[in-house]
């Protein structure tokens, strides 16, 4: 596998663009997914530079499931969530789209209509105001 | 959360029931999906009982994502996966219908047409085969 340090979540890692941050600790990073599937939507990535759950540490993903538990809890009770889905997906065949592991985290109603990848980009304030919902309960 | 002790993955894991079984260690079991999404669907689930996500230790999802880790890879060099989809559901509003944590492996191929749940029971031999075959690579 060959990481491609120029991939989006590794420039938002580097502070180089922007993210509606959740959560952010020595070795991960938590933020809205910006073509959210539900709101919500939120994503969490370690700062190894890993492209694939075959590429990571095993304390990459040690770290990164239990930042991932602690996140998906606070993401439950801001958005009030029955159902809490996570989907990681590996290699453009699965849906990746980008190519720094990630996790999803995503909100689930009975009855909802799921896509893998939400169509429509988000609005910026809408989602600095989830993180901030998120962030308070974290 | 309340724990239901004969759900079928508890029983599974008490040796009660069967499964096409792929790996075990003293804290997790991995076994075919008996109702498989696409061809080597594979599930793994820790030995503790733990409903979803929230209701896992720290120590008990670190050992389950290592071991995902690890069946996952299995399970792409087994069916020669150009993609691997990890899914994980909390509540039934999220889809989960087995109330003991489960991460599911879905092998996956471009433009493949995905449902959460596959909908018919898989013949025993073929899952006895497949698990086999991931199996040989653990």
């Amino acid at each position: 596998m060959t990481y491609a340090a120029n991939n989006i979540f590794a420039k938002i890692i580097r502070g180089e663009a922007p993210c509606a941050k959740v959560y952010e600790d020595a070795h991960a990073l938590a933020f809205m997914d910006i073509m959210p599937t539900t709101e919500g939507h939120t994503l969490v990535i370690p700062k190894e530079p890993a492209e694939s759950l075959f590429d990571l540490s095993a304390s990459g993903a040690q770290h990164l499931i239990v930042t991932t538990q602690k996140v998906a809890q606070a993401v439950k009770k801001a958005f009030d969530a029955p159902g809490i889905m996570l989907m990681q997906l590996n290699g453009a065949a699965a849906g990746q789209s980008v190519f720094h592991i990630h996790f999803h985290i995503i909100p689930r109603r009975a009855g909802l209509d799921i896509t893998i990848h939400g169509r429509t980009m988000a609005d910026r304030k809408v989602l600095e105001k989830h993180a901030s919902q998120i962030r308070a309960l974290l």
